[in-house]
């Protein structure tokens, strides 16, 4: 199936030069058509002969006609350029295109793609006037760190095992079922100053960002049950080796992530004690106790006791304000560079409450007032649309984990035959979907979100709570398959440490595997490589880090998409099986070059596969087997 | 395209027994597949194996698991009916199916259809804990009259006309071009008395229900610029009138809707003249004034100031409190049954601030405080889905004017290839779509509504703001066809004054033609006899007021659909054009019956139009033209 020859808007810089304007202006919209085609069908069908912008103005449709302008710079490729100006009258600006054809008909392009009938606004592509996620992760990666699994510092043979740990030598693999307790209390006592003995490898995998699950005590190995937010576990290394992993990720330019559970506490924690204990504690009202003295609880886990984000004293403490936990560990000596919320999508709801939107305005608030350009993400294992670009003037979470419009959709396009991965959250295995359906969802998921906070979400390909993408695909190659989508669809690729060496895992809590520094014999060197070839291409190159999505080809077992930017435009492969050669019907110029930049796969000469083209199409060649290309300009 | 094999559910009383459950309850969920389809091929595919509800709790997804169950009594027809307890934890509850097929496949069943991909929440099917529209709306058909144009009761003859008025005859026809002052200003004299003598053609229609257009004063013949909420127009027979007539509909069991603008006032209202002339004035804050002394307006049209609903003493005086305006039209002597609100759409928004919801929960609080059984209506001519069914434990509007998810769709089936008529608040045609589509934006928007807010809402084929159904569709033929999608389809019909008789117009000003009382002669009798049929059979089958909707049969010029309930189900077929006969895999045990209950043409013999059927099959019988057709159980 072949795309090109619909017509195209994105919120990049080619179709919106300014994605952020501010509330009250006007934004420049532009709009590709194709001469021969219009959307419609592949290859014929009347031209469009004019347009509209369809906007909303609180909430009463209006529309603004486009005008024929000549393409941008360097893209004089026969594609036919409209632009509109948008009035950015409200914080959350949606639109969408109508399209007039010669014959009369009408048709709608939304950012789910062109629809023939007046479908509802759900699809419409997005603008948000909030301030976008800082600078500098735009090309950052990702590296996700479960601290007690990641690496042991000499110091930390001598730490005390505490009384509720299960101590596991740093080769067993964990236990993972549920059947017995190590899988909650084994303890491999990886800690903080392990980290910094092995940044050298975070570098080489190309992250710039360290993501750490929670390093506040709790009684359990992954701490999401915290006892205290006062401190950083002493079995990690305490306060100072916090504050000194900052600083060597701060040397290197790196930038580091906090991860706080903001709905629930353990019931170990220090105001949940407290509370229990005495009605009339003031922690009493941060909690949600009954008259009976019974309380609410993370899916009824009575273990993990919901917060009351009601509560204004909880707040304070919390979340809002620079005494408020959100606060105190962004500045120095901690300096954390912002915060991964966890169960961001449950905080502050309960039943016929719902303050959640409240929460996230305040955990952005009191982040961005401790510095400016902190970065907040949102967990959200489901549908997060509702939860992003906020209405009014105050933005929540940049972004979020983006399961639902990455994961799941990339999962069920590679999974294997046959795997012993199980889902993450759902009773029924992930299941084995076509090209065609990858396409579409991630089209979806990317109007669901809009453009800007899809691409300030992340990319995830595993993480603690998810199978390892290994076991899920069952096969190297197609596990850089997976991760060339991961480094070349838009958003922030999020690297769950292990990954990049073939860790297995059949779910979360056994994809928690120690990293086996001690046995390099064991790792996938190959797709360690591919990583780091990712991760430099995707910084070396505009398109990739902010470029538009513009797909090429679609079936079963091939796409074909191209990065638009105007920096240069890049051509992307990716295949699961071996295929035949594609034939696009677009001229080369639509493309920056037709060197071979990258592939996945080890030992292909760059020469063998370079785009071949005439003055009307470029051929992808033929694969024999799963892979991941990406074609430009290699001279830039 | 057959669609009997798809999966199906909806929020009628065969799949979703209690429609209203009460918040932290738990409500029935029925699924039907059949044995031969499971929704993905027509006749062919994997049995389904087991089935899950998804919903989310506090925005996390869970799943139960349900179980098979013996069909519902009497629908032992062959389907395969599933139950599942869905938990009711949130004020507003979706939740769709996970299907899991033999082959091990997986699909998911939204409002929205079948899709094999992990789409959004968004067309996920709706569980509202509000309560749900009066018992007495049920079986309603509005009708909307618009005052000036319906009838002149004799004191018309010696009331004085205002200095801003044209007067105008009674048979001409209005300007509607806005090229001459007399579009706005043309004065034709109809009063309230007028309505009450015409009350049996009213009744003709089979209405029970009269909706009025604005009855305070204003500058201009519609009265939406009102100078005050304190008193009924004299020229309408002030409020004397208004209580007669609202006595002489509720002495039929019939009730009143009166209509409010709460968006805007005229620049000629006393709070707007006061407000203007003195900025220390108490009513100074219940607009929006700049500090130049500039002020926002409806649109742009200075004569129309917005009010400023974060003010609370506005709120006050408009629509909070037993003092509000809200409030005191619904008491004695004036009894009114509830309120259409107009432009609720913007009510409230402006920029960065939005109070909408606020104001619509407001509304309903005042009105349901008045009478429990208060009705309000929202005019949204958009996509109202974000305002309907709100979050928290208080409703606002419980419908829309359903023109996006109604009345667009239909026009765009039934216009003619010519007509004069003129597209309402879009910038090009009313464009002419096939059944397929009609299918599709039917099914869309009822998905994004929610049945439940769907079928609160009303069906509309015209307007005071649009263009006549007759104008657009050209035909009466056709216009019966349009006429009996109204009555046949969820939702309240709601009938602009003069459809009936087949009256004319090109827009909302064209079409505000006054009814031709003394020229019988040009009235479509055809046409007024089809919807007083239409309407009595409404009024009589269950199936029609409550029941689901299961399509049967669509292709381009012919839809056929069953509404289902447990009193008995109806088939329902319309065409625009003439067609072939329509063979359905379906038992006549679906049905109530084979014996046709109505058709739209005049002369339709009832024995020559029985469906025919074997024990597999049902056979819709072809047609020679544009036609609805009803059948079920004729002595039921």
């Amino acid at each position: 199936m072949s795309l090109l020859a619909e017509p195209h808007h994105d919120g990049s810089p080619l179709y919106l030069p300014d994605p952020s304007p501010a509330l009250g202006g006007t934004a420049t919209v532009r709009l590709r058509t194709r001469p021969d085609a219009g959307g419609r069908a592949a290859d014929d069908g009347p031209g469009i002969d004019r347009v509209w912008l369809r906007t909303t103005y609180d909430a009463e449709p209006t529309f603004h006609e486009c005008v024929r302008v000549p393409p941008p710079a360097g893209r004089d490729d026969g594609g036919i350029w409209w632009q509109g100006r948008l009035p950015v009258h409200n914080p959350r600006t949606h639109y969408r295109f109508l399209l007039a054809y010669a014959d009369g008909s009408q048709a709608w392009l939304s950012a789910a793609g062109v629809v023939g009938f007046d479908a509802p606004d759900s699809a419409d592509f997005v603008l948000s006037t909030h301030d976008p996620a800082p600078a500098w992760t735009k090309d950052a990666v990702v590296y996700q760190i479960f601290p007690d699994r990641f690496a042991r510092s000499a110091a930390a043979d001598s730490r005390p095992t505490p009384g509720w740990a299960k101590p596991q030598a740093w080769d067993e693999p964990p236990s993972y079922l549920g059947t017995d307790d190590r899988t909650w209390l084994g303890l491999y006592g990886g800690d903080l100053d392990g980290i910094v003995e092995h940044l050298d490898h975070v570098a080489e995998v190309g992250a710039s960002v360290v993501y750490l699950t929670p390093v506040f005590p709790g009684e359990s190995n992954h701490r999401y049950n915290a006892s205290t937010f006062d401190r950083v576990d002493d079995l990690l290394g305490g306060d100072e080796a916090y504050a000194r992993l900052s600083d060597a990720l701060h040397e290197r330019g790196w930038h580091l992530l906090g991860d706080l559970t903001i709905n629930h506490t353990g019931d170990t924690h220090e105001w949940f004690v407290a509370a229990q204990a005495d009605p009339a504690a003031p922690t009493r009202a941060w909690y949600c106790f009954g008259p009976d003295g019974s309380y609410e609880s993370w899916m009824g886990h009575d273990t993990l006791p919901k917060l009351d984000h009601t509560d204004p004293d909880l707040r304070a403490a919390m979340v809002a304000g620079p005494d408020s936990v959100v606060a105190r560990w962004m500045r120095a000596p901690y300096r954390l560079d912002g915060w991964r919320i966890d169960v961001a999508n449950m905080t502050g709801r309960l039943g016929a409450v719902d303050v959640n939107h409240e929460v996230a305005r305040t955990v952005r608030r009191t982040a961005t007032a401790e510095r400016a350009d902190a970065w907040v993400i949102g967990e959200h294992n489901h549908d997060a649309s509702g939860d992003l670009d906020l209405d009014g003037t105050e933005g929540g979470w940049h972004g979020t984990m983006n399961y639902s419009g990455f994961s799941w959709p990339v999962w069920s396009w590679l999974r294997a035959e046959q795997t012993a991965a199980r889902p993450f959250g759902r009773p029924v295995p992930v299941p084995r979907r076509s090209g065609r359906l990858l396409h579409r969802a991630l089209t979806e998921w990317r109007a669901r979100y809009g453009w800007r906070a899809a691409a300030q979400s992340w990319n995830i390909l595993s993480s603690h709570d998810s199978a390892r993408i290994r076991t899920l695909v069952g096969d190297p190659a197609r596990h850089r398959v997976a991760a060339g989508l991961q480094f070349t669809l838009p958003g922030v690729p999020m690297v769950f440490a292990g990954d990049e060496l073939g860790l297995e895992g059949v779910n979360g809590e056994d994809g928690r595997r120690p990293m086996p520094w001690a046995r390099r014999a064991e790792w996938d060197t190959d797709t360690l490589a591919a990583y780091g070839r990712l991760a430099r291409l995707r910084r070396e190159h505009p398109a990739l880090i902010e470029g538009g999505l513009r797909w090429a080809y679609v079936d079963d077992d091939t796409l074909v998409y191209l990065r638009e930017h105007p920096d240069g435009t890049l051509l992307v492969a990716v295949r699961r099986a071996a295929g035949p050669a594609v034939e696009l019907e677009a001229p080369l110029l639509e493309l920056a070059g037709a060197d071979l930049l990258l592939a996945t796969e080890p030992g292909v000469a760059a020469a063998d596969a370079a785009l071949r083209s005439d003055e009307e199409t470029v051929l992808v060649p033929a694969a024999d087997g799963p892979g991941c290309w990406v074609w430009g300009r290699a001279d830039r």
